[in-house]
C-alpha cells in the first residue's frame, strides 16, 4: 500500500499547454494545488493553476526554485532537455521516470525499445547521412518515411519517400538532423490506448479508441473503436507490458496500427495524450485525474466506460463553429483559452457523447 | 439571439468557496478567464482561478477595481452587501440581477414574492419582538420554525418551538435580528430543481433532486427523486414561472416540499447549489458550465442525465474516507482545497453513479 500525496501539496507541471491546463483542473479536484513552468508567457495552464514559473528549460536556477516549491513534479510533453530533468531530479521525484523520456524522445531507441519488450514496430534503419539513407532504402524499401530522430510531432520533421529518386528532397527536409527511415506499414486504421500505472505498480487502461489524422495532426478519435475481442485484449495487454518493462508511474499514450498480421506499436507518449481526451465524458474518472491520481500514490480509476464518444479536435478557424456546436445535445465543449487561433493550433476539442448504457 | 461573450473575457466571482472554485473551473472550460474577489485569504477558488482580489466588502475602491478589471459579474453566495452590489455596478453588469439577490436576501420578502407568483409556501408571519412573535403563534400555532430573515444558511439563525412556552428561548436565539415565523409543513421529502435562464429568456431545468439534511446541513441529493411524472413536469414549470418572473439570468436553485397537498417553495437560492452537485457526473453539461453559459450569452445545455448519482457532501472528518471511496468504482471525488477539516465544514462531496442508461 502506497501513501496517497497529502491534501493541498503542490504538484509541478513542466509546460503550460492545454494538457497542463487539464491536469491542473483535474489536480484541484482531487484537493492539490498545481505549478506550472512554462517558457512562454500566459500559457493556458495559467488560467487554472495555483503558480505558474515563466521561464526557459535553459533557467536552472529557476528551475531548482520551482523543484523545491513542489512535492512531486510531472510534465505534459517529452522534449525536456536532459539539463532540466537533472536540476528538478536533484530536489524532486519525477514522474513519468527519466527512463520513458529518454526513450520516447528518440524514435530510434524507442523502437529498439518495443522489439526488445517483444513487440512489433515498423521495419526501421537508422539514418545519419546520404550513404546511410541509401542503405536504408535497399533494406526497407519504399514508400517510407524518414523522421527524425527527435523532436518530431504533428507530422513535423517527417518526409515521405515513394521511390529512392527522393532521397535528397527528404534527407534535405531533416536539415541535417539523425533520422530513421521506417516502412510503410499495410495497416487499417489506427487506434490507441491510454493506460496507466500506479505508484503501487497497479495498472489500469481505458478502452482503445480508434484515431483518424488530418494533415498529420489528430482530427477525431471515436469509443469504442472497430477491433475484435481478442484485438482489444492484445492491445490492452501490450500497453501493460511496456508500462511494467519502464516501471512507468502516470499515463501513457500507444498509438497502434491495425494490420492483418496483429497491432504494430507505432509511437508511445509518456503522458496525457490527445486520443484519450474523450475519457473526460465517457468515464468517472478521466485520463487526466488517472494521471494525478498515479503520480499522487492513489488507487486508480479502473477505466470502466459509461458512454460512447466521438472526440473531436478544434483545430485553428475550427472555433468559428463553437457558437453551433454549443447548441448541439450531448456536446461537451472543452476550450483552452488561447488567444490566437492560428493554422493548425490545437484551440479545443469537442465530445460528443453518442451512447450511454 | 444573443451575443456570445467573446472567448478571453474576464468572468469576475464574488465569493471564493466551493462554488466560486467549481464556477471558475466551468469558466475556464468555455474559453474564459475568471478573476476572484473574497475577503478570507487563500480560498478554495483561488487555486483554478486566473487572479484573486482578497479585499473585504467594505471595500469600495478594490470593488470598483475589480469590477473594471472584468467583463461580468456574478456570485456564488447571496448575502453581498447592497453598498458592494452598487460599487460593482456602476460599472459592469451583474447575473443573476439585484432584485433576485434582494429577494433571496431576506426570508419575508421571499416568501411575499413567491406568493405574489402564485407558489405555496409554509404560512408565514412577520416577528420583530415578544408581542409580534406572540401573535404569529396564536395564528400560525406550533410546531412551527422562527428564523432570523436575514444572513441564514445551513441551520443557522433557526429555533424550533414545539410550544408557545418556548417563545422566550427561540427570540433569544434570533439576537434582536428581524425574524419571520413558519409554520411546520408536512412533507413527506424534499426535492430541488436546478433550473436556469439564459440572457435571450431560454430556460432549461436539470432533473430534480431528493434531497435528506443532517444537522442542518444536505447530507446527499439523489438523481432521480420519488416523484410522480405530474410532480416532475409541476416542479420543472414552477421553477421557470420564478425565473421568468425575476428577467434572470443564470442558475438557480429551487428547494420544494413534496406534501400530499402539491409541492411547496421551501426556498430559492439565486446561485448554483450544493444539490445540483451530481449534475457533475450526471449531464453533459453541469450546473456551473449551465450557470456560465447562461451569463456568458450562450445557448443553454438542456439539462439531459445519462446517469442516475447519488451526491454525498464530505463534511468535517468525512474526508478521513478519502482513501476508501477512492477505492469505490464509478465514484467520482470532488474535494474543495480547504486545509482545515472543521465540523460541519464541506471538503469536498462524491458522486456515485448508480446507473447510466
Amino acid at each position: 500500500m502506497t501513501d496517497m500525496l497529502r491534501a493541498g501539496s503542490v504538484i509541478g507541471i513542466l509546460g503550460g499547454g492545454q494538457l497542463g491546463r487539464m491536469l491542473a483542473v483535474a489536480a484541484a479536484r482531487l484537493g492539490y494545488r498545481t505549478h506550472i513552468f512554462e517558457p512562454g508567457a500566459n500559457p493556458p495552464a495559467a488560467d487554472v493553476a495555483h503558480a505558474v514559473t515563466t521561464a526557459p528549460y535553459e533557467n536552472l536556477a529557476a528551475l531548482e526554485a520551482f523543484a523545491r516549491s513542489v512535492d512531486v513534479v510531472t510534465y505534459e510533453f517529452e522534449n525536456i532537455p536532459t539539463s532540466a530533468l537533472d536540476a528538478i531530479e536533484a530536489h524532486r521525484p519525477i514522474h513519468p521516470n527519466r527512463r520513458a523520456l529518454s526513450i520516447s524522445q528518440d524514435r530510434l531507441i524507442e523502437k529498439s525499445f518495443l522489439r526488445d519488450v517483444g513487440l512489433k514496430t515498423a521495419p526501421y534503419v537508422a539514418v545519419d547521412d546520404a550513404e546511410s539513407l541509401s542503405q536504408a532504402i535497399d533494406e526497407i524499401g519504399t514508400p517510407a518515411i524518414l523522421k527524425t530522430r527527435r523532436l518530431g510531432y504533428d507530422g513535423k520533421g517527417q518526409a515521405r519517400l515513394t521511390s529512392a529518386d527522393e532521397a535528397g528532397t527528404a534527407l534535405k527536409a531533416m536539415a541535417g538532423a539523425a533520422a530513421i527511415l521506417e516502412g510503410f506499414v499495410e495497416f487499417s486504421h489506427e487506434v490507441s490506448v491510454i493506460a496507466a500505472r500506479g505508484l503501487s505498480g497497479e495498472v489500469a487502461a481505458f478502452d482503445p479508441g480508434e484515431n483518424v489524422h488530418e494533415g498529420g495532426i489528430l482530427r477525431t478519435t471515436t469509443v469504442p473503436a472497430r477491433l475484435s475481442e481478442a484485438q482489444r485484449t492484445d492491445a490492452v495487454l501490450l500497453a501493460g507490458k511496456i508500462l511494467n518493462a519502464l516501471d512507468y508511474v502516470g499515463v501513457m499514450g500507444v498509438e497502434l496500427f491495425v494490420t492483418p498480421k496483429g497491432l504494430i506499436v507505432n509511437e508511445i507518449a509518456p503522458r496525457v495524450h490527445n486520443s484519450g481526451h474523450w475519457t473526460q465524458n465517457g468515464c468517472a474518472i478521466d485520463q487526466f485525474e488517472q494521471h494525478i491520481r498515479a503520480i499522487a500514490g492513489w488507487p486508480l480509476g479502473d477505466g470502466a466506460r459509461h458512454s460512447d464518444v466521438v472526440m473531436e479536435n478544434l483545430i485553428g478557424d475550427d472555433i468559428a463553429r463553437i457558437p453551433e456546436i454549443a447548441r448541439e445535445r450531448h456536446a461537451a465543449l472543452h476550450l483552452y483559452g488561447k488567444a490566437e487561433a492560428r493554422p493548425g493550433r490545437k484551440m479545443g476539442h469537442v465530445n460528443r457523447v453518442t451512447r450511454s448504457d
